[in-house]
């Protein structure tokens, strides 16, 4: 399932291909996300013009709407969105946590109420592959708990034990139906998690290895800790890893977290960044971000971005976007939707070539100073 | 600047092309709404895609915004837009009547205050012309005014002197810019105005013929008469405008109202109708509209309009396109306003055929009888 490529000479970076039943994935890969089923602003064939090989879908959220009746009658989510290639689905434990609201949580699963209209529904893990079944999903994600940041220890063991009894569960009943349609059921992973403490994440680690999954997600990051303390966790658990399996960071990242994470071996990424920031009007470039709106663009005859070959950038200026912006006009937000994942795809291929050649650390010391030095944007939570 | 290539048989319909600045237009034609320098959703590329040749943009919003410093920064609203077809421009007569406030009219022009930030300005004709060359427009219309319906017969009167008084100034103008800058200028058109009234449309045009325009533009319909109405007046005022030059029917309609316009030989059409319609999630088809929105497409598989070769019924099922709106997703707008758009410019291909072999009345009975018969769309100001 998992073939690695490239080895980088003095990073633990590596290239590699995943093999799925919608087709291959070129690793370190970022996945735009299709939270209800579409990357917001942009059609599934603006995805592959840009070059997006996999996207991330919302388990919660297509779950509640459109629900699942109507993506049966459609076959799967890819047929629903028309998107041929690979979907990742998360296990909708994330936005149960973050997003609903009475949640009760027990060894059996967990009972939530919708954030749209309050109706109670209950997700056991059993019941989450079940779900992602149903969408098609290439890569599945079993049910977990995500702690908060910070998390007393006894809360963070407590929670990693149950996440834990809940992947064996998934595994149990995701290996059933593997036998009876060995043909077309996506991959299962196992989720790393264990808050900020790393003897908890070192157990979570051994014990999923125990369960053995075709590819590893680091879960918990990103969720308010310390830039530091995140690398920190991510170097001691990819180093925990087997090397042969695929291991994704979930929801990181900015372009800085990613360059960080493929360096430490990590080979999959989704983020909501490059999409909601295009969005509120902040585009990422080889120079920083840069705020569209900003007055000084009014009459700016350049491209977003000189470096870039996306649509955007060989047809509009930024005064124009700008000015679309300024009128909350929806093409503005899609031309930098467009962008962002343009430049966040490219980022990729420009780190895979860097990685064949064995030089990712020149390349990331090179985009640092570039990007660290000269961004425009203000008011942004990440870099 | 104008040549008729065929002519029905029945009716008064011809086919013809028109000669810009920027390209050949032929017509009929429907020009798309890119009020402030962009059809709403939809980028200059994408209306190539669908086949537009020329487009309608509005002096009054450019005017104030982005205003026309940042217009000459760019050279023009082709260069500004990135468009390089042919561009209609509007008087800005309309909307300084329609949107602004504090309206104050003498013979010399308007005083307005901005709809936006309550700023004050004055329009006089040559004002108004000197605007539109600043926005490098291909076709131009004088200011005018526009009267409400009802109107008395007094104020219709009085309103239409001095829009002929300022259509004359307006040419004075424009042909001394004419004959410094001969290679690059547009056109100016008259504008017919006369309310309701037989006798004034017709003193218009015979004054409107003696200054002597290459385009005539009848302007004052579909603001709220009935439907037979304006097709009386279109009729009668369309008999009168010489055959040789090109006939534009201001702000008309729908596509029963476009199909009636050509058949009493009109030229030019355009209307926010399919792109509005479009972000309301209610879509032109072959067999009449349809409210997207409607539960009933839920789980329909089929595309928006069977009959149709766009982008978005390629590639889109009402299902999906119903999902999007329901989560009130910007890529729905965008989804419809496209087929929108494609389905009103596939018309006037379709009609220019039909023309073209003589068989319009035929066309247009067979096309009343399947888009009157089926109408799913309900509370729709007009078909």
């Amino acid at each position: 399932m998992f073939k690695i490529i490239a080895k980088d000479k003095t990073t633990k970076a590596r290239t590699g291909k995943i093999q799925t039943a919608h087709g291959e994935v070129n690793t370190p890969c970022f996945m735009p996300c299709a939270t209800y089923g579409v990357v917001r602003t942009l059609s599934s064939e603006d995805l592959k013009d840009i070059g997006i090989e996999i996207i991330l879908s919302n388990t919660y959220h297509l779950y509640l709407r459109p629900g699942l009746e109507i993506i049966k009658t459609f076959g799967s989510l890819h047929n629903f969105m028309n998107w041929q290639g690979p979907i990742l689905t998360d296990s909708g434990g994330f936005q149960v946590f973050s997003m609903s609201s009475l949640r009760k949580i027990t060894e059996e699963g967990v009972e939530f109420q919708s954030h749209i209209d309050g109706s109670r529904h209950f997700f056991s893990p059993e019941d989450v592959v079940g779900i992602q079944r149903t969408l098609g999903s290439d890569i599945m994600m079993p049910l977990d708990e995500c702690v908060e940041y910070p998390s007393e220890k006894d809360r963070a063991k407590t929670s990693l034990e149950l996440t834990l009894r809940w992947a064996e569960r998934s595994k149990l009943v995701h290996s059933k139906e593997f036998i009876v349609r060995r043909q077309d059921i996506g991959m299962l992973f196992g989720i790393v998690q264990g808050g900020t403490y790393l003897d908890l994440r070192k157990y979570a680690v051994s014990k999923l290895l125990e369960t053995d999954f075709p590819g590893y997600a680091i879960g918990g990051l990103s969720v308010g800790e310390p830039g530091e303390l995140m690398l920190e966790i991510l170097n001691f658990t990819l180093e925990l890893l087997p090397e042969d399996k695929p291991r994704y960071i979930m929801g990181v990242g900015s372009p800085l977290d990613i360059l960080n994470g493929i360096a430490l071996g990590a080979d999959m990424f989704d983020c909501v960044m490059p999409t909601r920031n295009g969005r509120n009007g902040c585009a990422f470039t080889s120079e920083g971000k840069l705020t569209i709106r900003n007055a000084q663009y009014a009459k700016n005859k350049s491209p977003v971005d000189a470096d870039c070959d996306c649509f955007t950038c060989k047809n509009y200026t930024r005064g124009y976007i700008r000015h679309l912006f300024s009128l909350d006009e929806m093409l503005g937000l899609r031309l930098l939707s467009l962008h962002n994942l343009y430049f966040y795809n490219n980022l990729m291929v420009k780190i895979k070539g860097a990685i064949e050649r064995g030089e990712l650390s020149e390349f990331k010391k090179r985009f640092e100073e570039e990007y660290e030095g000269n961004s425009k944007c203000k008011n942004q939570i990440s870099k």
